[in-house]
């Protein structure tokens, strides 16, 4: 085990030991797993609704709960804690965007649009972090985004039942999968359209790519 | 007028009437202008070919026959020199793709294309440069790319017949043009395809865009 994750552990047998303080939140008894699955839940909402530059980390602790001190254990600064948070995000997305197979490809495609899109409304401003402004040269955040790009292309591939796609069908895919992002983060901004329109203009264009690229 | 702008102008008429060094290129006299189209054309002709972290500004200057001195009071630093010849670049792309409004819409945008392509993969470290790596993330170099983003996207609007263009459709181009960009950087660096069926792939995700947003 390494020193770090010593003294976390030490500090959390600590912390199960205290007992509530007066005049703060109530102080639950968690273990490490419990607490950082608690405080990833707690980031999720804050920075759904609200810009990354507007929310403290000292917030978040108060919010918990718990001390400054041992929030700086679990994420040592704002920008991990939001690349946790944004991972969390991510194989949320992943999970709820699980393809049936028994349905049509278009048709698997637009339900998970669907959730993506939904999904993106409700957590704009985590998106849009992810998407614009400083963190979103942050090289992790950009390896995130890219991950989760070559996961949903080879999705995408499969639903189609392309086993072996030739390189210029997996090109297209690929571009796709980045313009629907991108189109999700314009949308964000200025949302004079409804999700439905744009997810059939999401559609609409996939289907050109893959037509063009057969 | 700057001090800074007094200084370089001092620094060039010197250079004006410094004789040819022995051993090295010949000194030409140039204006201030000329000098800085030459040391542009320079630019290109280097970052095309070779890795932005492969270029030192010594070797622009030994390659131009100026001094470091004088190189460094045109460009501060080699990230203000990529940034030059890329808006110079970008420039030179918005000429070459000045649409021909005689044709019709989808063969403007397909001629178009073939020119970005070839100037793409004719440049390809440089516009990699813009699109991967630490530059990337670049406000300014952002900023160049966003800026051509728009241009084109009103282009291929304007190519359209759409002059009063509705939001999804706005949207829809706007999306297009980045998986442009997008799917050029992927090609570069993967180059299985040839141009045209890049291009074709290209025209007709635009038009499953534009049936979608129709």
């Amino acid at each position: 085990m390494k020193p770090d994750a010593m003294l976390l552990l030490n500090l959390c047998q600590i912390e199960e030991r205290m007992a509530p303080m007066p005049g703060s939140r109530v102080r639950t008894r968690l273990s490490v797993e419990q607490r950082r699955r608690q405080l990833i839940q707690l980031g999720m909402e804050m920075f759904s609704s609200r810009a990354y530059e507007d929310i403290l980390i000292e917030e978040i602790a108060h919010q918990a709960g718990i001390s400054r001190g041992l929030l700086y254990h679990y994420f040592p600064n704002k920008r991990d804690f939001y690349l946790a948070v944004s991972k969390a995000a991510v194989d949320e997305i992943r999970d709820l965007t699980e393809p049936d197979p028994s349905l049509p490809a278009i048709e698997q495609v637009r339900r998970a649009l669907d959730v993506f899109l939904r999904k993106a409304k409700e957590r704009s401003e985590g998106f849009l972090t992810a998407y614009r402004g400083a963190l979103a040269a942050d090289p992790e955040v950009r390896g995130l985004v890219e991950a989760s790009r070559v996961f949903q292309s080879t999705r995408v591939l499969k639903a189609l039942g392309r086993r072996d796609p030739t390189p210029l069908l997996q090109l297209a895919v690929r571009g796709w999968v980045g313009l629907v992002q991108d189109v999700t983060a314009q949308w964000l901004q200025h949302r004079a359209l409804d999700g439905e329109e744009v997810r059939d203009m999401l559609v609409a264009t996939l289907e050109g790519a893959i037509a063009g690229a057969s």
